[in-house]
């Protein structure tokens, strides 16, 4: 029979699958998860309870051969890329077909958590146990992947959409390496970085479950974030100019005082993020005051404004509002505010609408709480959106706690994640 | 003739001799004062046109030489106390009298300005230069005094009135030198500071013209301050502990930011100090935000409050007004807000009620203009106000400016505080 027959028939065994999954749905070993979660945080485990697995060091290097480990135990191919990525294949029953590729990342921030994007790479391989326990094999192949170097600037992922350029690699990561010398301690080869990158439409999909790193699903008590993007991020540098003088000798009415200047600032911008509905967030992180002696009226603050929403048009419809009420802040305080535009800016990368439906379903089917929900927070996934449609699938963070020792998220948790990740890719491969 | 006597008769002769004046008052020579700052200010001009006279460097060494120059040529007897303050003598018609001490400083700040103390120096040594030229010889004997090391602590004033302990002496000030070697340079003794000290009662006045230092007399059209008194100064380190988190997966709602409760503390600070009538200020001149990343949730803010005012009990009425609302602010933002109280107070000191009616009525039989208001900055005076009466001249500052190479006072505002300086000295000494 030729494929388009096939892959028919493999969806109609599907269809007669999916009831049965839903009767005694295949869930995720929970034990199994959190005992490789913890084999997997010992590698750069430091005095705090925090991990220490900073890209290109030697504790990575570590993880990653515990992995590569896993991977081949549980019978997939395993190559490292030109950048570095880890990928392991398993075939599927037509295996020229597009791979759906999932994973996450294992690297970790200095003093970071054990969970982050761990629970992907560990869920990743569960659904590829699990897959094997039940005798599955999907139409097209799966590619489990761990992306290179998330924290230190979604390396990985960069190489996987071609867009990791030369310069980019001269950059020196919290490892003392530059991007280049990392990714040739890992086994990569610079020198011949563009053989990782995929095109667009050569992927069915790119699915990846990580921990939510906010405390929304905590806080509402539900299992699941069904992630409806990866937020655009936007960074403005704020310049407050007003007049420093002697603290003592200048009376409150002729003052130019630019903390507050600042300090309205800081409150409008929060007005305005506040009073639009929805999800976007917006904080000013860093408020420096100069010349910042007690007794010295400041004379200049400079601080950050940093919008983020899955829409760019509405980060930039909160960007002129506040702007127009910063002309008149700086009118009533006798200030100067200037801003300038960096050049740090991520735009949103949107989930595919079908991997939304087949999440929800799933979680659904398990009987799992579920919400959709932006993702705050950067991932590989916003790159490889733009080569082919992408899935994530958040779990709970303890306290919203991220990128820190107390980073947890529970054993069932990360089973729930890995129940509803399996379910979707066999969704996934099931449609055509 | 008995003393007492004497005194009667000179009284006497000063009633008559102050309507002569008021009929052709006595007045500075203003192009005389203005060369003489203008060679005071060679002694440690640097390129931006500003002051670098340190105490104790080689500038401030030349430029106590060159006044020692000028109070030698006006006939002054001149000695380095142990605190290498100079003093230069008039003997008085009845020398065993308490005498009229008069004067300030004329060392600079970094990068200082040209007035500054400099004024009341050259407003002293004209004083002297006035009542020779009309051969006035005043009951009680004058001292035109240089405080040593005003900007770096009230060196000089403090060991004046006994307060210079001998820890204080090893404060390493600007110069390099610590305060002990820099005394010994400018030929005081360190060992012997005990005898540098002046009595409770040891001097009939203190009196000080200087620079406003702030831009109440410009902006008001005034040509003389009479200064109510040296405003007390209380600092708190104040302290915001919110929560730091992800500033892209922590919702609006779930933040715990100690920025925007900094901001919050900054302008209630600014509403209550506005809240009450008078001259007080209040400033928030440091605020630090941790970690102060533009994507991280400020978790904790330090800023300082400083208070100033004429009364003690005032500035802690304050303070409590601040504290109270500071539990509001804490409880609306999710912040913890402490209060540290800095050992770095000063009391207000206040002058003599005599003093600022002479001041006045010298001021008004010169056809100036003049106001009441108090001293925001620190002065020597301050330090005196513990052994003796003091009193305070205030002229222009232009735009308020001071310590800063832009400081600037018209040879007009100089001779005419310089005028004002020599009548009040002139009634006090006419006076029991």
């Amino acid at each position: 029979m030729n494929l388009k027959r096939c892959a028919t028939a493999t969806a109609l065994i599907l269809l007669f699958l999916a009831p049965a999954l839903a009767q005694s749905p295949v869930r995720a070993d929970a034990s199994r998860m959190e005992s490789r979660i913890k084999a997997l945080s010992q590698f750069g485990l430091n005095a705090n309870g925090g991990s220490d697995r900073v890209a290109f060091s030697e504790h990575d290097k570590q993880g990653r051969e515990y992995i590569i480990g896993l991977m081949k135990n549980a019978g997939l191919e395993v190559r490292i890329d030109a950048a570095a990525n880890i990928i392991g294949r398993r075939k599927g029953r037509f295996d020229d077909r597009k791979p759906i590729v999932f994973g996450s990342h294992i690297d970790t921030v200095p003093n970071g958590g054990a969970y982050d994007g761990c629970v992907g790479v560990i869920g990743a391989l569960e659904v590829i146990e699990l897959l094997n326990e039940n005798k599955i094999t999907t139409d097209g192949p799966l590619e489990v992947i761990v992306f290179t170097d998330e924290e230190g600037g979604l390396t990985g992922s960069r190489a996987f959409v071609g867009d990791l350029g030369t310069e980019a690699q001269t950059v020196v990561n919290n490892s003392g390496k530059t991007i280049a010398e990392g990714i040739r301690f890992l086994g990569g080869d610079p020198g011949r970085i563009a053989e990782a990158a995929r095109k667009e439409g050569d992927i069915k999909a790119y699915l990846e479950l990580h921990i939510e790193q906010g405390g929304v699903l905590e806080s509402k008590g539900l299992n699941i974030g069904v992630v409806e993007g990866i937020v655009g991020i936007e960074w403005w540098e704020v310049t407050i100019e007003g007049f420093a003088n002697h603290a003592g000798t200048t009376p409150m009415k002729g003052r130019r005082d630019a903390v507050l200047a600042g300090a309205r600032f800081a409150l409008m911008v929060n007005e305005v993020v506040n009073s639009l509905g929805g999800a976007q967030v917006g904080t000013v992180g860093k408020f420096v005051a100069e010349p910042g002696a007690p007794n010295v009226i400041p004379g200049k603050v400079t601080l950050s404004l940093e919008l983020r929403d899955l829409s760019a048009e509405r980060i930039f419809r909160m960007y002129n509002m506040i702007e127009k009420r910063a002309i008149v802040i700086a009118d009533e305080t006798g200030t100067e505010i200037n801003f300038r535009h960096l050049d740090v800016s991520a735009i949103p990368a949107l989930t595919d609408e079908g991997f939304k439906s087949a999440i929800e379903a799933s979680a659904k089917e398990l009987g799992l709480t579920y919400q959709r929900m932006p993702s705050g927070a950067g991932h590989d996934a916003q790159d490889v959106a733009k080569i082919g449609p992408i899935g994530m699938i958040f779990v709970p963070s303890r306290g919203g706690i991220s990128h820190a020792p107390a980073e947890f998220t529970s054993a069932e948790d990360m089973a729930n994640g890995a129940s509803v990740l399996l379910r979707t890719i066999l969704a996934i491969d099931g449609k055509e």
